[in-house]
């Protein structure tokens, strides 16, 4: 092929043949940049895009000799619109924000730019990444009356839509694990605190994690490799064949819908066909004050990050950020304690319940995408993860009932990220042939 | 007086003054400038300080109509070159960043310039604020052959030299408390993420907390309300006389020093003649491990958050923040998350056991500022209490063995600062009449 098809690659597939010599950057790039014209006007994944500045990097990164490439040269990525980049503005989806443009690139944007990678712009994102409700510009590749989910909006859709092979975004609810859901593809959400947030806006310091998005594990692990994730030790598994999982369906299970509750039982089909044991474990009772105890620390956090936007422009702040600020939900400091010290010993319990298996198979999503753009979807099935600190791999391969894609997350203790992309790769392989649901965008 | 003593005011003193008329910002302003001139050539406690646009400020601060002020209008402040400002230069003391101009404020510096704050510079940090070696330039203004402390040198130094009234700076280990100890000031280290460390470049990020210095109580709180800091409930302190204090000399006590011997126990003489009750108290044998695991979190956040210098400009890096991201100490994930859950299991516990004190009295420091600027001194005494996250106020009023100054410390539980605030205020009327050190700069 030409360059033209480009846009259909995986970044590990684009960049061996541009370390081939059989794609240019800038071809790449071109191809890209056509699928957003042709598509974008339809799905609203950009919050800024820089069509000459794009091909001007594209070309200087053809330029360097390949003994000088780093491992991501010429990969085109896309960041978030609340994580900071020197060359291009920063809005957080906020009016306070409009056109700001901090000389800063966020930690994660210094390594992945020393890497070499081609930043392609930034995505959208619900207001400062907390606000329930979505960019309203932005829609379903799979269906564009739906909703992309949140709040990582633009990262999921335009991974989704074949527009950029890779993006980053956060997750502080569900703002990874459901768009990846949602839009059909791959998403990681590290463990919290492994990838440096240096540079994310912050919405709760416990909570918010670095988030990836691909269409494949192996573009997944690239990025995982530039941002120094690595485990104690390798790991144990040994492909599907006599691997134990867990089925933890949680304490939110009553509101599964019917496209989710299919997809788990497909799902674990799928593993013990293929030789694994799927135990379903029922988390102690302690656990079920996780997603309370989430929305404590959400909304008190929030009292303190969202203070300097509440004081110099409160009217340009959401009713639901600003009543963090005002403690509508009326949770003080002890009860913030409570929910810090609570999940924090819950931490090592879910490590040690984790570390029995290969992973925990769980629910991404209540259900496929709704319908409307207004509000992002349901993250109930994230929140007890992001609490606990756990890496979660959102895999695709299953449907609802209108025929939008379904994913299920795999979690793993702490620190296990790798460990958790090398079962991620086998268990996707299965879920992608055999789940019933094909990307046809 | 006219505005040429102006230096010699408290930050409150200063503001009633420019509220009645009495001084201008602008004369406030040539006030400090003036002392600037005289003594910051020995001391050299600012990394950037601008004195054109000093006044350029203050006369647009003079020109505001009462009716439009905030509660800090025309107070002088000092920030530490770690926190973002945008209308100045954040160089971090490190190569890397000379010159480094991100337009962006943080959010302590948004909340401080919306109350109308006039930002005199940045004062002079340790590399990265995480460094144990000093910033060379600085010296203590009260012996200009020993350290001011660190890693906010700069701040420490720049109050105690009466070059300004009020600083922001930050702690990880001992980094405020240790610079107001020898530098003679109050400093306040407040809850953890009770201030929004939005624009402070990270260093740990389980650790670092924003930190306040001044000449007096007066103006912490000045601060802590434009910060937002407010407890659950009103404090129950009704005055020293008969109220009951821990002293607290912790597992580190042996390497105390006869300032600090001293000065601990002419602390407790005092309280005790003015009717407080001071029963010691030994923490549990559990709390023993916090020097270790503060520096297994300090070591093994820093391989995560100086991964982006190391990686890009390694060879700028000192060899100490190098080390950690080349795990030179050895610790792995499994000793960073032994930490991490060992310290957040103990927080509750501090809470309780200084709850049922008005405060704890601890040591602030080893002794008085060791000669040299070379090291920044010791800040044992100072780790275990912001791995807890407590609020602590280091009060000035002691003096070790050359006469320099010794101040001790006083712990809340989380989110008691103003409950501390207001028992360190009237316990600093007696350490300061009756310590025996005396300011004389």
């Amino acid at each position: 092929m030409g360059s033209d098809g480009a846009y259909l690659l995986t970044a590990a597939e684009a960049l061996a043949k541009i370390r081939a010599g059989d794609l240019t950057i800038e071809g790449y790039a071109r191809s890209l940049l056509r699928r957003i014209d042709v598509r974008d006007a339809c799905v609203g994944a950009w919050a800024y895009l820089d069509k000459d500045y794009i091909l001007q990097q594209a070309r200087a990164l053809d330029k360097v000799p390949m003994e000088d490439r780093g491992p991501l040269h010429g990969m085109p990525i896309a960041i978030k619109d609340v994580i900071y980049t020197k060359d291009m503005p920063t809005a957080h989806n906020s009016p306070i924000y409009k056109g700001d443009f901090p000389k800063l690139d966020a930690a994660s944007v210094i390594l992945l730019r020393h890497a070499g990678v081609l930043f392609l712009g930034k995505t959208t994102t619900a207001e400062f990444a907390a606000s329930y409700t979505g960019p309203a510009s932005t829609r379903n590749p799979h269906n564009p009356s739906r909703t992309p989910g949140g709040s990582s909006s633009g990262s999921g859709a335009a991974v989704g839509d074949l527009q950029v092979p890779v993006a980053i975004g956060t997750q502080t609810g569900g703002s990874t694990i459901r768009p990846g859901s949602f839009n059909g593809v791959y998403s990681f959400k590290p463990t919290w605190n492994a990838v440096s947030r240096e540079g994310l806006k912050i919405s709760s310091l416990m909570l918010d994690t670095i988030g990836i998005f691909a269409r494949g594990v192996d573009d997944l692990d690239l990025v995982a490799n530039v941002f120094g994730l690595r485990d104690d030790g390798a790991s144990g598994f040994q492909g599907i064949k006599g691997a134990r999982f867990a089925l933890c369906k949680t304490v939110v299970w009553p509101v599964a819908g019917e496209g989710t509750r299919n997809a788990i039982a497909r799902a674990v089909d799928i593993l013990r066909a293929h030789g694994a044991e799927v135990d379903e474990v029922d988390l102690p009772r302690e656990f079920d004050k996780l997603p309370r105890w989430h929305s404590v620390v959400l909304q008190t956090e929030g009292e303190t990050f969202f203070l300097p936007e509440h004081r110099t422009a409160k009217d340009k702040l959401s009713p639901q950020l600003a009543g963090y600020v005002e403690r509508k939900a009326g949770y003080d400091h002890r009860a913030q304690l409570e929910a810090f010290d609570g999940i924090a010993a819950l931490r090592p319990k879910i490590d040690e319940i984790a570390g029995r298996y290969a992973a925990i198979l769980t629910p991404s999503v209540v259900d496929e995408a709704p319908e409307g753009l207004e509000h992002t979807g349901d993250a109930a099935f994230c929140l007890c993860w992001s609490a606990l600190h756990t890496p979660v791999v959102n895999i695709p391969g299953f449907q609802g009932q209108t025929g939008m894609p379904i994913g299920v997350s795999l979690v793993a203790p702490r620190y296990h990220d790798r460990h958790l992309l090398k079962v991620a790769k086998e268990v996707g392989k299965l879920f992608e042939a055999e789940g019933g649901w094909k990307r046809n965008v």
